[in-house]
């Protein structure tokens, strides 16, 4: 095979001139926009080698010393990677909350690299900047719904941020709580605020023993990485078991109450707007009021659930979100966006000035640079996605997909509900509900029956995965009826608009088909049996 | 106008109906693949609006209610988001890191977009994950160069990790010292960690007053964002001066032992390899000895200088960086792959244990769930364009690209150091120089007329910027030579490899035109005059 040269005119090609139009990379892409579903199918191999086998693929720990031609190394990327990756696109993928975007992304992708801005200052970024700022108003706009005049006066302002647009909601979720925490320990007189001092002087000057925040145990596992980063520790992270789902508003109240009984501080209560294991919303509007009664930073996690906002007929389960501080939502998941579009708003716009940080080449003071109140230091443009989307689909667009995916996820329950051998755990407040299979003689399984299902779940999830041809999760919950065991359940996420009935039946009769086949199965079988032999 | 319809059969298809070939979608993108260069300069108008007029495009903050249809909308993204951006792909945008990429990058980001993979789990990835871990690896390597032994224990161990692939430095740093932070302070007899009892407990246990961490001045921002998030406080990073743009080990040392004869701790000393604004390299051999005989970590930021590592000729720059426990690397500075790849790699394979945390879901213990160990959730399958760029470019690609970077620099700094009414303040030891205007008759300038050489050189910038032809940037530096007063100089980072010499000889000859019509450039003319009248 000829070898790519190792000279500086061969280098410089690269970066002026395009691989010709029957070149292996130009192939791709145009199959990649002509017919996306069809080339995943056709590439992504569907009886899936192990992980230990793909690992083969990556095991060389030097980069290579030879350069390579563009398209010899695009046909490795076809063989190696694209066919050993996950069809995140295709119907039958209702395990997670990744699903197939619209066709306008790929054009962009190529946009954004094209034109490769950095967001953090306004030199390497120009009208991205205010594009940005404008997405993050629309994203606050749609939580808080405040009068023309407030974003007028906040949505360009050097002195102000409505939040931040961070690469995921895990970034979104650690900004909120760090302005929460230098808000609660800011400057007061002999005290110059946690940002300068640290947080052990922050307790001592305000007579603290310990920082700590709540939410239920469904709270999502980056609150965890951010009392951990934030010097909080996570034995401070208060998660309230909650059998229903739902943090328990009395609950929350006593539980901070006695918190702050021991000489510590409450500084946030985190609400969850679609919880990531099945969807649920806590009762916002009533935690509002206890955070209010605490005197603490609300924070409302809507990674998953905020899109639900557009819809007219579903955005009364957020009720109450209006009232917290700050609130993530992630564009990159109900809004469908490419992965890397994580935001956070905060109600009042003087809040990110809790965080805000200068230096001298770039966010000076009195800059708009957006660099000086993230987390993050450099960015990519990816806000041009979100801007695209809220215009291509507009709200009605939006409204349209949300609806349809809570019916469906009605649907698939209802499906369930009525098959003798699968029971429904958690219905669907939003579009994700978590089931499990249960043989129709078990009425009432006990302890020892339980253990048989949730080997029985883990087996036929993980089986199905290896089939290739659909994919749904699992996970362990406790629930109302089976208070004194957590259970392995099946865990489906319905954002994927092509997803249609058809692939839900399928999916059950495979689950029902492999079940039947397992050792657990059976073992159920005779132990019930044996029962009624008795 | 047609107006696009709010119907559900519209939503499915911009799912599953990709844009018409002659689209004006498909156009753009033609046009971007065909001749990026082109494309950029008949799209970005060089005349810029003010970044008032900009904003607004920007201002309404409703998402709108109707759809639009793709083409329409974008239409309008060329004529408001395009045309006022910033062209990183000219050779005469030299002022800031963000330079030309390779043209491969366009259908890549693609095929990133089309695949839509979610890194935190092996479940929404595949192999993805296995790939990710191999460009770790080989930034490890090109670090730390290990035995193939130890790469073939480590690379894919689920036990370990040999770094973490971050949305870029700022992140990158941050996981770095949050390693370092909960290393230090780990669990020990009668106490659990930092991770989990918090930093106040932390400090009280292992009796410490204050962490700190030391750099030079020229420490990049995001220090000060990450002793801030971790909860250490602003006030404890040292930063110490540096005239001669490097860090002094004795003075690093001295400082480090009058800090902990406080009762304090230095948590981490920080090297640089490459700082921002001038390019320098700490002495990272001698860093490194201090910080061991100041037992803390020893971290080294070569978030610019990294890349220098492929050059056989100017990797002895870097020497020591060997020795430091934990680096970062930006993939999306010197290795021309698109905003969004900063790396942090640790020596010691068990490092990142220290934040290692799970999830029922995912992040299973024993899973090779990379979401375990970063401080991003949800992250997209950029290791691949790092991945792509290795073998594209080759080690052997990447010399050349670096040596002819570093070159280019030093022949700028022989046209600045040659023309009587510039000084060169700072030279190039990698890529990057500073330079301001100094008329010829100012051999020594005193306080005022420094202050008029700041003067002229802002307002040169500004015009120059706004002349829109070219771009350097500018900063405030304490050089040797002016001890006593901060100076304010061009910046110039010389990393597109299409910036030939006789860009820069117009931009030298651009910005001596432009001085001679300041007012500041009269005024020190006839200060000058006064004094030879005196």
């Amino acid at each position: 095979m000829a070898k790519a040269s190792a000279s500086l005119e061969h280098m410089y090609r690269v970066f002026t001139k395009p691989e010709g139009k029957d070149s292996k990379l130009a192939q791709i892409e145009e199959h990649l926009s002509d017919n996306l579903s069809d080339f995943l199918s056709r590439h992504v191999v569907t009886k899936a080698k192990s992980l230990e086998e793909v690992e083969q693929h990556f095991s060389a720990h030097k980069v290579p010393e030879s350069p390579e031609f563009v398209s010899q190394h695009a046909e490795a990327l076809l063989d190696k990677l694209v066919a050993h990756s996950v069809n995140t696109y295709s119907p039958t993928f209702i395990g997670h909350m990744t699903s197939a975007l619209p066709y306008f992304h790929l054009p962009l992708a190529k946009l954004l690299v094209g034109l490769n801005q950095n967001l953090v200052k306004i030199e390497t970024s120009k009208a991205f900047t205010p594009l940005e700022r404008q997405v993050i108003g629309m994203m606050h706009d749609l939580v808080y719904n405040d009068s023309a005049a407030f974003y007028q006066q906040h949505l360009h302002s050097a002195k102000h941020s409505l939040g931040a647009f961070c690469s995921g909601g895990t970034i979104a979720n650690i900004t909120a709580l760090w302005v929460a925490r230098n808000k609660l320990l800011k400057p007061s007189p002999g005290f110059r605020g946690v940002a300068q001092q640290g947080l052990a002087a922050a307790l001592n000057h305000y007579g603290y023993n310990k920082l700590g925040i709540l939410s239920s145990k469904r709270g999502h596992y980056s609150l965890a990485k951010a009392v951990d980063v934030l010097g909080i520790g996570r034995e401070q992270m208060l998660m309230l078991d909650c059998p229903s789902q739902r943090l328990s508003p009395e609950k929350a109240l006593a539980l901070g109450q006695a918190f702050e009984q021991q000489g510590n501080k409450l500084m946030a209560l985190v609400g969850i707007a679609g919880t990531t294991e099945t969807g649920h919303v806590d009762p916002l509007d009533e935690l509002a009021d206890v955070a209010k009664e605490l005197n603490c930073h609300f924070h409302v996690d809507a990674a998953w659930g905020g899109a639900t906002l557009f819809s007219q007929q579903h955005k009364h389960k957020l009720k109450g979100i209006e009232k917290a501080d700050s609130v993530t939502l992630d564009a990159h998941k109900q809004m469908y966006v490419p992965m890397g579009a994580g935001i956070v708003v905060f109600k009042n716009p003087e809040d990110s000035n809790a965080v805000r940080h200068h230096a001298q080449y770039i966010l000076r003071a009195g800059s708009k640079d957006l660099g000086a109140t993230t987390l993050e230091g450099s960015r990519n443009g990816m806000a041009m996605m979100v801007y695209a989307s809220f215009h291509i689909f507009g709200r009605q667009g939006y409204e349209l997909l949300i609806d349809q995916s809570i019916d469906k996820a009605k649907r698939f329950a209802t499906l369930i509900e009525s098959h003798q051998d699968f029971e429904l755990v958690t219905p669907p407040t939003l579009s994700i509900l978590t089931y499990r299979i249960k043989p129709r003689h078990l009425s009432h399984p006990d302890i020892r029956e339980n253990e048989l299902l949730d080997e029985l779940v883990v087996s036929v999830q993980k089986q199905q995965r290896e089939a290739g041809k659909s994919f749904v999760s699992r996970t362990r919950l406790s629930v109302e009826k089976y208070q004194q065991q957590p259970i392995t359940v099946f865990r489906v996420v319905l954002a994927n608009p092509l997803t249609t009935e058809q692939d839900l039946i399928n999916i059950l009769n495979e689950q029902h088909d492999l079940a039947k086949q397992t050792a657990s199965w059976k073992v159920l079988h005779q132990l019930s049996e044996n029962e009624s032999a008795e």
